[in-house]
């Protein structure tokens, strides 16, 4: 019987695993609850109604078709018994020789978890549509009311945290309010809209040097981001959110501050970080079990200066490889080798043709920078007709300003009435701002 | 004070009604429950994975962003007042002088509304993405259990009414299984799956010349599509469809049999038909209401032979500019003019490669055909961008057979256990199919 091998998550860690895998003599099942990978980096283009779901999404199946001894299930872990050897699904049982757990991090909300209905955050494609529902509606709703305090508030964005996805989504809105619907609406002018970041450390992009950093926050000013460094969110509600010095009314609040482990990795029974983070030793394998591995997000992987690897795409990619290897070693009696990160950079992108980026001694910034981040995430797309979808969307929009994806999908799309603002009736043409 | 339109609807009808509007020294609004203008035509597209919904839709207030004293309500509409000429809104109201009803059908269940929830029909995006998750977890439910009866169903796919959108569905979903998701799964071979087109009268696509009809019939069989004409559906639910002669268990069953008025339409006070759409004056006011108009499929426009204009895009579109020009008529004292309709044509599509289209003697079919009708929808899809993006899918889908947005997406995405379907483990691969 071959060695059946279990990848807990179809991310970029577990599928590069899987795919690796698929060239040896092992039985590999890829579990996940989407039946989709997709590619993270690029969701908040989705949250913006830049791209669509399906430019930065594959189905897993599809990805891993030409491999027969690959098989997928669209599943939800519930459990996983280490010493038995067993997961446990929503919809069924595994048995595994090996394991590899690449299940990723949740947002998180620092022991808040009651803020997440009025501050949704940007992990899973159903996150991102709900936030492009969000703020597509709140400039509807800024339509709808005469209230000049409702409206304000509608068209007030807050995004907390200033790591790569918040400085791109507080980027993406401001573009969004300032180009593309700027002529859309009747009652306000769009570009009064305002998006206001908020951070609690002292610069934003705190991963990169602390020159680029103030690029990014120099570049964030002029894209019309309102940015606030050592600032704490001290409450969330539906009206807005409560700052050291003063309450910032909002109805659109994004969350981009934090993030943990999913609940399962605290039923194992193993050593874990503060956030939930499942501890490995060298070889990605978890302590006391040498057939278990935890790759990408999900692993914290301790470097000598105490700190740790970062959950950047490039470290789930290397540690899914390095994890399918080590499992082949260990099938055919070979040693198992430890994990190497290879740092070939990080990037980040602010908006419009501004981008920084780093790699070692080299630090890029503005339109190369952004030039760069471009190149590198079109080129990493997975599948050649998303990757030329997505560069035409994107040059299309480029001419014209244009985000071709606002749709307001879901169950409840009419603006609701709500006893904060009063009826709105339309007064004939005279009260028309052109 | 200028004069106030207020269109209801901002399909084909309403839209062409609000631009042609755009250009005269009036004040025109728009409602629509839904932010976007979707092209309908094309939306078997979406529910079968061939397209994005931002492929086929734009946001309405981009449409018509450069006409200042047109603007844009996303609202529901609640009830019409003719007497008091207001709109009533879900969030709001609006007073008229003029009024363009253009808020198009729904899907009926001829007097069976309890069959919607095992039987969704196809008039909205959401309706489509609804109809593509249940397609596409039929297949990941099918792969999941080790019942052959129970994957049998799950591999059925049921659509009823071979009316356009009816036989463009079983074409299509026809072409998913047989080649898109051929190779995706390890348990059962996809092209095992059968697509049941049932019709309660004795041809297909019963709008076109019979000898087309006959055409299209074996074209679909050529598709592997299983056709059962003079066949009614006695009842469905969640196992299946009961059939005169023997029930057909299937756990996926589209309707695409029928179409009536929304609620609204017997709320007004008018005469209706049957369906209840509303009959409109040869210059499409509503009789006793001369400043109310009715366009599109919502309008029961009578013909000298008994029949009426059937709900069509270019009868909408014409409909939209004809009661746009008489409302200018009115408003500037001229006379109104009576409704043509310049028949140009008629097209339905049966799979790759094979359409049929009939204009006046004209008669095309197959590959001909075909490329009439994709010519004709590229042409008519609205924005350049679209067009392009979706000219670039098909041709890549030509190519590789492949479906891009094959994403499972929404609130319960993972396949649930049911207690009819057995659990199923996963056995080493010695049980896997290749």
């Amino acid at each position: 019987m071959a060695h059946r091998v279990v990848i807990v998550g179809g991310g970029f860690g577990g599928l590069e695993a899987a795919r690796r895998l698929a060239k040896s003599d092992v039985q590999v099942t890829v579990v996940d609850r989407q039946n989709y990978h997709l590619f993270q980096p690029l969701l908040y283009q989705v949250a913006t109604a830049g791209l669509s779901p399906a430019d930065i999404a594959s189905p897993i199946r599809h990805l891993v078709a030409s491999a027969p001894h690959v098989e997928v299930r669209m599943a939800e872990v519930t459990s996983v018994d280490l010493a038995q050897k067993r997961v446990t699904l929503s919809n069924g049982e595994l048995a595994f020789d090996s394991l590899i757990l690449a299940a990723g991090v949740r947002h998180s909300y620092f022991g808040k978890p009651e803020w997440e209905g009025d501050a949704p955050g940007l992990k899973t494609l159903d996150d991102a549509l709900e936030i492009r529902r969000r703020v597509l509606l709140a400039f509807e709703n800024a339509e709808r009311t005469d209230d000049e305090r409702a409206r304000a508030a509608w068209l007030t964005f807050v995004v907390v945290g200033a790591g790569p996805t918040g400085v791109e989504l507080a980027g993406a809105i401001s573009e969004l309010a300032r180009f593309t619907v700027a002529r859309d609406f009747r009652r306000f002018d769009p570009r009064s809209a305002r998006v206001v970041l908020v951070e609690a450390g002292d610069r934003v992009l705190s991963a990169f040097h602390p020159a680029l950093s103030q690029k990014a926050y120099v570049s964030l000013q002029e894209h019309h981001v309102d940015v606030k460094l050592n600032t704490r969110v001290l409450d969330v509600n539906s009206d807005g959110v409560q700052l050291p010095d003063a309450f910032l009314p909002s109805r659109t609040v994004l969350w981009a501050a934090g993030v943990e482990a999913p609940a399962l990795s605290r039923t194992l029974g193993v050593e874990l970080d503060r956030s939930g983070r499942i501890k490995v030793n060298p070889d990605l394998s978890v302590p006391g079990h040498p057939d278990v591995y935890v790759i990408g997000d999900l692993a914290y992987f301790p470097l000598p200066d105490g700190s740790s690897l970062p959950g950047l795409a490039p470290v789930a990619l290397q540690q899914g490889r390095r994890a399918a290897k080590n499992i082949e070693a260990a099938v055919s009696g070979q040693p198992k080798k430890p994990f190497k990160y290879v740092d070939k950079g990080i990037m980040a992108t602010v908006g419009r043709a501004s981008g920084i980026a780093q790699a070692g001694a080299l630090r890029l910034s503005g339109m190369i920078g952004w030039l760069a981040w471009l190149f590198i995430h079109v080129l990493y797309l997975i599948g050649f007709r998303n990757r030329l979808l997505v560069m035409l969307q994107w040059a299309w929009a480029w001419v014209t300003y244009g985000r071709g994806a606002r749709l307001i999908t879901g169950t409840t799309p009419v603006p609701e009435s709500t006893p904060a603002l009063p009826m709105a009736t339309v007064p004939a043409r005279e009260a028309t701002k052109v």
